[in-house]
């Protein structure tokens, strides 16, 4: 049996994610498909403009059989942190055979090259890497340019790692290599427009494009399968979206106005000062976007900024995401699975060690009972588990406020919206 | 020398204050008027309609040669708290001979005798007073049954406490008596409208009415004395205003979801199951209003639950505000003065026992300058006039990031804005 696994945003579904999914499932042939998606909050920073259910529903009426939440304390990670929570909710599925990732230079024997030294981390990169970082560069430029010197690599070589999607796949394989994964992976040739790219291109355009189509009102509807269009169109029409970063403006600003040093000092990632910029920038800035320019700095990228906006009014402490970052997810939460999905769900039953939830309001009655069972062997740090779960529900109820229609803004989203089935 | 004391929120100044101050001074020929009043967040628990500065300015043209601030954790406190603050201030300069108050039955008299009442604590109403909570009234209710069925009033006479201004005497009244005031005091019989009447009328109208006009782009002009309306009018030009509780929805609300029970506890007035009913209604409610109408209950009126709102998330803790309603304010914030005000103040200089404070930027050398002083006995509490005065600025710095115009949002008003001098 081969089963497909996918990391996935989805922020919208477009026809990009549309053609890697059937160019993946042309590579390995799959039985299943699965996919782990981030919720209510992406990678860069970012509140995804549909909540969690409706991403869930476009990517199973595409081809997704199954689809698990990426716990938020992963999807708000660099590409380390979120590729690391992915991973290992894929492997410890158990079922998992392939993995496939888009990549721009589609060379994998690179990336391959690249996170084999990430991993063992060679002390003459080690050298060059701290080298960089003492130049005042981002963390992923720094180790772009030890990488370079370590592999006396040409500008042509040095654009591979240079990527968004590149970048995500090293992390993916160093992942894989961390801890001692069986999945094979393979890369598709991303098409069409960069990941970043800010402009509509025909039928193939960036999430980034399409995003920014919908907050300026510009037709995106050949952007997206037809029905990934109808989904979108009917969270928007409901006044469940869309949603940016912008709404949270009121909301982040004045709260990062209250805050003391000392407040961000148990906050994960407020390291080299960030803490006093973030104080002093929400001080100062009328916007959010004023805020993110006063932030800015050579070593700080901007998706990075934006994720340490949420790690604060999330209480991202660092406890909790140095246990994350050591142990994994502690539990699989599905969001939504087909007829065929539901099949290769009792099997993984059978296997897991960690408890799959699809009633989120069960979620401690389903910790109470792994607590007494004596016929499986558990692999769930109970406290771990609780405070990722209830990072996730938080997430939820902070990110339905924001909603355009006041009449959908009740919290307990996950408590109330069952598993999506399809 | 007779100095008259006023205690004011101009929110905004209208011709209603202006009869007052003219009364007032017919009544008490004082050589000097000073006013206290509430800064940046009112007693009605809602922002100010314009800034402190705005609002002093309009005090200073119309006739009052000293504005104090009245500091936040005094400001949003129920009529007892914010009664204490302001008459301890006026106490506490040493040179106030008389205070004049609005009140809606101008009974003198009564309202003494309620206040001494109060003050005593006899037994008999005490025990009616238990008993009228018991049922569910809220606290000013539960007092008014009790007053009623202890001094057996009849209908007429129980209306003298039942209206605002009165209400607001008494605990003036109560206050002097618990401080050992000297200061003599006088009523004014309010005229024109009652303080919540919502309707616009003629040139008395209410404060409530007039903010409510502003809101609904009602022509408001005939109510406000020319130069009153004229700073009103510039402060809105350029951005600064007018502000709403509405403008603080989604700052409030999702920041009320992300509590739990516990981080509760220590904020003051979160007894009677405000806690749970305070983080349910946030967790329910598309907007501010929904949440004031899920919180209230015949025990808890509107501007309790608004208060409490702005103690969540200000910290207002208990520790804080029950040493500040054991030993008042700590300082006297100078908003601004007046020529003659001047003169006055160096005379209060000479006397006070607690700094004058006209530069904000200076508050902890005034601090650190009173500690190592010999010459003179201070009667101030390091700890509690910090908190006391970093709260207020912590205040303007959240109140002016809801300001409509970005540019004008930047943080540290109190220390970039001089005091006003007219």
């Amino acid at each position: 049996m081969k089963v497909l696994g996918l990391i996935v945003e989805y922020n919208p579904m477009h026809n990009g994610h549309l053609y890697h999914l059937k160019e993946a499932k042309k590579i390995v042939n799959p039985d299943f498909t699965v996919a782990v998606m981030s919720g209510n909050f992406c990678q860069r920073g970012e509140p995804a403009i549909v909540n969690k259910f409706a991403r869930t529903l476009m990517a199973l009426k595409n081809g997704i059989d199954i689809v698990f939440e990426l716990p938020t304390v992963f999807a708000l990670q660099d590409a380390g942190g979120f590729a690391f929570g992915a991973i290992s909710i894929l492997n410890n599925l158990k079922i998992i055979t392939d993995l496939v990732f888009g990549s721009e230079s589609n060379d994998i024997k690179f990336l391959k090259k690249i996170a084999e030294i990430l991993y063992t981390q060679p002390k003459d990169f080690d050298h060059y890497f701290k080298k960089e970082l003492k130049k005042g560069y981002s963390y992923p430029n720094a180790r772009k340019f030890a990488l370079q010197n370590f592999l006396k690599l040409d500008k042509d070589t040095l654009q591979k790692i240079e990527k968004s999607n590149d970048i995500l796949g090293i992390e993916y394989i160093f992942s894989l290599l961390k801890i001692n994964s069986k999945i094979r992976f393979h890369t598709i040739k991303r098409i069409g427009s960069n990941y970043n790219d800010p402009n509509l291109k025909s039928t193939i355009s960036s999430a980034t494009a399409i995003r920014n189509a919908i907050k300026n009102n510009i037709n995106f509807s050949q952007s997206l399968p037809k029905n990934s269009f109808e989904i979108l169109s009917k969270e928007i029409e409901e006044g469940r979206g869309p949603i940016f970063l912008e709404a949270f403006e009121p909301f982040v600003l004045p709260y990062l106005r209250k805050l003391k040093r000392n407040d961000l000092e148990k906050i994960y990632g407020f390291k080299e000062g960030l803490d006093v910029r973030f104080i002093e920038a929400a001080n100062k800035a009328g916007d959010i976007n004023e805020f993110l320019e006063l932030v800015k700095a050579k070593r700080f990228t901007y998706s990075r900024i934006r994720r340490l906006i949420f790690y604060s009014i999330f209480n991202f402490n660092k406890d909790i995401i140095e246990a994350s970052n050591e142990y994994g997810p502690q539990y699989f939460r599905i969001l939504g699975f087909t007829k065929k999905g539901q099949e290769l769900l009792s099997i993984i039953k059978k296997y897991v060690d960690r408890p799959l939830i699809s009633t989120a309001s069960n979620y401690k009655k389903v910790l109470e009972k792994i607590l007494k069972d004596t016929e499986r062997k558990w692999n769930v740090i109970p406290k771990l588990y609780l405070q990722q779960f209830e990072m996730d529900i938080n997430a939820s109820n902070i990110y339905t406020f924001f909603y355009p229609n006041k009449n959908q803004r009740k919290a307990g989203m996950d408590f109330r919206k069952p598993v999506i089935i399809e």
